[in-house]
């Protein structure tokens, strides 16, 4: 028995509004979307995006409704990290066996794309139109120039928000008595920096990789995009010694590039230009509860679960939600609060692991990767993952290479980070790491 | 160099508010304070309040600016707990040493009251009159009817949010950009009941007393006021077996009361009044951060840190905020950005700890009041205490009789929990508990 047909709003044409109203269209519901800002294909981009990194949960999302190979056109497979170290030449590390890459795609050239696809199977888009408020009970939506003009109504069978980590929608959620909300900003920001093409078209680093120049308590990445040029991330806390607060000329700027990223000097022009041009933005862990109400309303991607970007999951994560949504609606057919309940249930648990696993990878880049013990335990952790491929499947490739859930990933690293702390405390471990004894240690705790 | 008199608005005329007004009238700014409900002493109370208990932390605030033994006059001093467990007599166990008392104080009457001292003191009040929004950066407020309707503006050198856990005007604060915020709402619920006072006007219970029904996952209390009567408050699941969802008829209602609560079937039918009559209320923890706008703006009491009421500090940790503000105040003068810094830096760490020493005690009322081992750690805990008074304060003692820092009593705390972990593995520890071998172990790890 298929779904009846739902007359469906979504707010926030984004990532994961534009693939949930391709999915809902492919289930015969009529769908419209509802942008508080213009459309994107007809404006710049804003100068504060991070590159993306569609890794096989988000490709799995795309595949269930066919626009794979689509998108594939426009991302560039990575796979490996190259890391620019002080002092040290170039050296890369790959992210997992042969051919396992994550992808590359710039959020703007891939949004524009997925509206054009959702528009082609039949969602209709409304730009400049921003939703105030909403009728919970009621699945009703009103929108309006500003908070106080007068509103327009619209009547829904099903509201879904997809409008991101500061949702309206859940915002009116909130209210409600018993809502669990909590949100934490790290004291890092970030802003997007540019590196041209070569004149030719072709891109000025490695294009296979991800790049990374690691610097302790700031970091510069940098991911290719198709036209030849990268998105670069200077990531920084906002106050302090070297911080966002403390570059705020364009010498100080200047000096700052020379002495912490001197391989991309011949670029430094732009850098800086970008700099002064973009807007600095900060980064927020979001979670909420419950992320549906009744039958009428869901949160999906970042309105329900938003997660500092160190794992490069959010936009996976999202798609995930998506995913699914889609079975159990497979599954359960008209039952739409089932539906729901069960979204909930299964998801939350994951976004919050993948919360937890993203907020450790920013404290271990902040305050860890200049800890030897740390280094090394890394070091050991790669070697005995080399010599038994099936016995220890590093966490970064359980999040990132693999479906199973997110929780899993979790709970299984932190059964690996025990072992670890046990190999560490063997005497004289900085001389025997890649021993038989290690080894076997390792062996006889898994 | 006294304070410069500013034109100070507070939003929020409950126990907080009208005692901030109390110490500014001192100061000698001017005050208006905005409350969106009528007037208190006008209208009846709400059926959700659970009675008060002032301990030191709250009487020093008072006394700081001499309503001390105004407020006396209102409360009664509670020396025990009186516990009244199923198949066992009636038992009592001090609170402290001699003379140490909590103080029962209804909501009601004590708010009617503070507001009376408040506004003899010049305090201007606007009740009715409801605050939609706020003009951080310039202190203005906006009030009116409704959210929609005309607004009329007012403008003032300092706003201060009095207004509660879901406070408008941190609301407003909670819009930019890198503020934390966190609210946890726990699966229980509460509901007030009223036992009345007997024909002669005394108490049908003992009257110094704090009485407690513990049940497990449910309890009922009873505080005493000054008519004769007690406010009880029932604290049960919202959801489950034995839960508010469940007790949906008089009959079942009756039948709870009965089964659990014999002691007060005199009274049952009261009660079951009250049941139907009383909203159920949540209970929330609420955290938050900065909780001040530059010299402008400044949150107090719960808008900054709510939690839940078990450990009685909600109201005490409000007013300590106050007493801590007013010192500042007499340090910098007119320097109020720094006073605000300050504050907010002093309080937030106490704050933090109060709450979770609130939720600890939640915890351990619903799932470990009926596990033996913490049971007979906490007669060991007594018995070394009373064997040990100088080395061992509780921290129960610390929280209330004292006026040291929240966190030093959370952190003492944690360290006398160790302690006892190491004494709960001592072998046969269930029949050598009070022996001198116990004894000598735990002042050997103090």
């Amino acid at each position: 028995m298929p779904q009846s047909p739902k007359n469906i709003a979504i707010v926030g044409s984004g990532l994961v509004g534009s693939l949930l109203a391709i999915y809902l269209r492919k289930f015969g519901h009529q769908v419209t979307i509802f942008d508080r800002r213009p459309d994107i294909r007809t404006i710049e981009f804003s100068g504060r995006s991070i590159n993306l990194a569609m890794s096989n949960r988000g490709w799995k999302a795309l595949r269930e409704v066919d626009i794979e190979d689509e998108i594939r056109k426009i991302a560039i497979p990575l796979y490996r990290r190259a890391m620019h170290v002080p002092d040290k030449p170039l050296y890369f590390q790959n992210y997992g066996l042969e051919g396992e890459a994550i992808w590359s795609l710039s959020r703007g050239v891939l949004n524009r794309k997925m509206i054009d696809l959702a528009e082609s199977e039949g969602a209709v888009f409304r730009f400049n139109e921003k939703v105030w408020d909403v009728n919970l009970p009621e699945a009703k939506l009103y929108t309006g120039e500003t908070e106080k003009s007068e509103w327009q109504e619209y009547d829904f069978d099903i509201v879904f928000g997809c409008d991101g980590a500061f949702s309206r929608v859940r915002h009116k959620m909130q209210r409600r008595s018993r809502f669990d909300y909590s949100q934490d900003f790290i004291d890092v920001g970030y802003k997007e920096l540019t590196i041209p093409p070569n004149e030719d078209g072709t891109h000025k680093l490695d294009k296979n990789s991800f790049h990374i120049w690691p610097r302790g308590r700031f970091m510069l990445i940098a991911m290719p995009n198709i036209d030849g040029s990268f998105t670069c991330t200077l990531f920084l806390p906002f106050e302090g010694a070297v911080s966002f607060e403390s570059l705020t000329t364009e010498q100080e700027a200047k000096a700052f590039f020379k002495e912490h990223f001197p391989n991309v000097r011949k670029v430094i022009d732009n850098l800086i230009r970008d700099f002064f041009k973009n807007p600095t933005s900060a980064m927020v862990t979001m979670k909420c509860y419950p992320w549906t109400y009744w039958d009428k309303v869901a949160l999906v991607g970042d309105s329900a679960h938003a997660i500092v970007p160190f794992y490069g999951q959010g936009m996976n994560a999202g798609f995930e939600d998506i995913f699914v949504l889609s079975q159990l609606m497979k599954k359960h057919n008209d039952d739409w609060e089932t539906i729901f309940q069960e979204y909930q249930r299964e998801r939350k648990p994951n976004a919050d692991a993948i919360a937890e696993l993203s907020h450790r990878n920013f404290m271990e880049m902040s305050s860890k990767t200049a800890d030897p013990d740390f280094l090394l335990q890394k070091k050991i952790e790669k070697w005995f993952y080399e010599k038994h491929p099936d016995k220890w499947i590093p966490v970064y490739s359980r999040v990132t290479f693999s479906e199973r859930p997110y929780t899993e990933a979790l709970a299984i690293g932190d059964h690996q980070e025990k072992i670890m702390q046990e190999v560490m405390k063997m005497p004289n471990i900085h001389k025997i790491w890649n021993s038989e004894e290690v080894e076997r240690k390792i062996l006889s705790l898994l």
